[in-house]
């Protein structure tokens, strides 16, 4: 048995009766019943996933998966190719948004090279998983064989048990490829059946133009790759990318080690449904950070069942939603874990 | 001229220039213009209200400001005027839900009391400002007088002048008080015009019949006291109350010193519609922290033409929201600082 079947097979439900104990005791804090809302769920959700009614949160990592794109050559993006890799080099040396969120977080970025174009030399901070420079164009033909949508999802579990190690209580997830924009929006067309143009957006900012090339170039990806909605490395091979099935790896190992994962945006979420496609029951396991500007993450998040934490108009990808919504879940851990109850304090209950 | 005239006199308008040059630098960082959405425009307004193109957020403090209600003894509330004190005491002992999330963002806790029912011994965390033991049960007459109302805002004026020397860079506002979503609901009907069951909620959590019969309350008190909408001081002093008026007070002081100042939920925000009538100039150095449950707070912010950050039905109060708000706005000021641009990261601009 591979890798990825092992991890799926260790993907369970979550604990009801830590839920059970972790509602009752946010009953018991000195707050009115149910007065802060979201927080509540959060910690409930947390104590169900990690099946510990009062889990504590002391390491954050987010896991960055870059690829590039052979569809980029159909000039699906205002930037150029090389940007993936500046890009990548530009958050290795910490000046990238998602280094800033993170370091305000107190989150560790963890960087994995899935097949930029052009190799970086060796870098500490980052784990180098390449399966091939850049996909395949998918307008003509798979994006990627089978295996190798296999051994990109791998690679996303290997990345995430290596980081284990280090102590790991809170997971996010985060992407860097030009032309991915492109990859999710035909991932969710062909998952959740959508029209290819509902699904589409501007990307980095694209013209009208240039957006009614991308939704042609998409819904013609489609017609020529026919992926298969009910297999999800079927539909990762044709029309996805490599960062994009380590992401969904990194989903699928935080689910079977039972660690929240935070779900940053558009391409995070395209991979959140490969994840979902794979193995249904990973979907408990996931915390939607926000929702993002690409109009095809709305579709994704209600697939998904996902309500967002934030929703900010942001479409820069990274892990820039996930850094946000980290300090968030973690305050809402906290509050079950801190706060004093109403015999603790002694104040009063309700008349 | 007294504090609070010479505090409106200070509040100015946004620095343009400012605001205009941190756009600038938004537009040269690695990432496609406008991608960080909120973030970007929470940035620029912190450089419009402090002047500086590069704001830093050094200290962060909430303002908590406590006092007890006459109209308590209506039955408005499901816990007993006690609760006031007794949650005051937990807050200072640090086991309360403002004090959980202000630890988790590195903010300090500010406490006043502007006129509980019982004064607790004093208590190197709290300032004492007390008016009276309570406002007067506005379902007979007017809550305090104008004096008195004066007198709660200039006392929230001088809390945070006393803190400035201690280091403030971003504020926040919290409350407590048994019975103040009581006169939050008849300010804002007050100010805003509307029919007093849309601007009422279920406060701690009544039942149908309470709700009713809370609304009767509002709709007596307000026929009875005739606050003149226009005279933000006449609104505080016939329907409001002794916290109320020290946020007030809190929210003016940081518009004068041109600190950005995060409004958490219902009751700062009927706060914030009292300290917008006293300067309508005020309300350029407002965030909204959050969209509480309580109905009343939609409009109020539709009022004050504010966004909230987070819609997490919340209605706890104390600040909790602030505090949750209070890390975002650090966020969006440390991306416009410390994000690399793409000259400094050598990555290439759009084509």
């Amino acid at each position: 048995m591979g890798l990825l079947e092992k991890t799926i097979d260790c993907i369970g439900e979550l604990d009801i009766p830590a839920m059970e104990q972790a509602r009752k005791r946010q009953d018991e804090l000195t707050k009115p019943p149910g007065s802060l809302g979201r927080l509540e769920e959060l910690s409930i959700q947390v104590a169900g996933i990690t099946g510990n009614p009062r889990p504590r949160i002391d390491h954050k990592a987010i896991f960055v998966m870059a690829g590039d794109h052979g569809i980029a050559s159909e000039g699906v993006s205002l930037y150029p190719q090389d940007v993936t890799q500046q890009m990548v080099q530009n958050i290795l040396s910490g000046g990238a948004g998602i280094n800033v969120l993170s370091r305000h977080g107190g989150i560790r970025v963890v960087m994995t090279d899935l097949g930029i174009r052009e190799p970086l030399p060796v870098h500490e901070g980052m784990y180098v998983k390449r399966i091939d420079p850049g996909t395949r164009n998918m307008a003509k033909g798979p994006a990627m064989t089978r295996q190798e949508a296999v051994r990109s999802v791998e690679a996303g579990i290997e990345v995430f048990e290596a980081e284990l190690v280090k102590g790991l209580s809170l997971s996010g997830t985060g992407d860097m490829g030009i032309g991915n924009t492109t990859a999710s929006s035909a991932i969710t067309a062909a998952i959740t059946g959508k029209a290819v143009k509902e699904v589409t957006g501007r990307g980095t900012g694209l013209s009208d133009a240039q957006f009614s090339m991308k939704v042609k170039i998409i819904e013609q990806v489609l017609e020529l790759n026919k992926p298969n909605p009910n297999d999800g490395l079927d539909v990762l091979s044709k029309v996805g990318g490599f960062e994009i099935g380590g992401i969904a790896g990194v989903i699928l190992a935080a689910a079977a080690h039972r660690i929240p994962v935070v779900i940053d945006g558009f391409i995070s979420g395209a991979a959140a449904l490969i994840a979902a496609v794979i193995c249904p029951k990973s979907k408990a396991f996931m915390i939607a950070a926000h929702k993002s500007v690409e109009s095809g993450h709305g579709h994704i998040l209600s697939f998904l069942g996902l309500s967002p934490l934030l929703t900010f108009n942001m479409r820069l990808g990274e892990g820039t939603g996930a850094a946000l919504g980290i300090p968030i879940v973690e305050a809402a851990v906290k509050i079950l874990n801190e706060m004093s109850t109403f015999a603790e304090a002694h104040v009063s209950e309700a008349l």
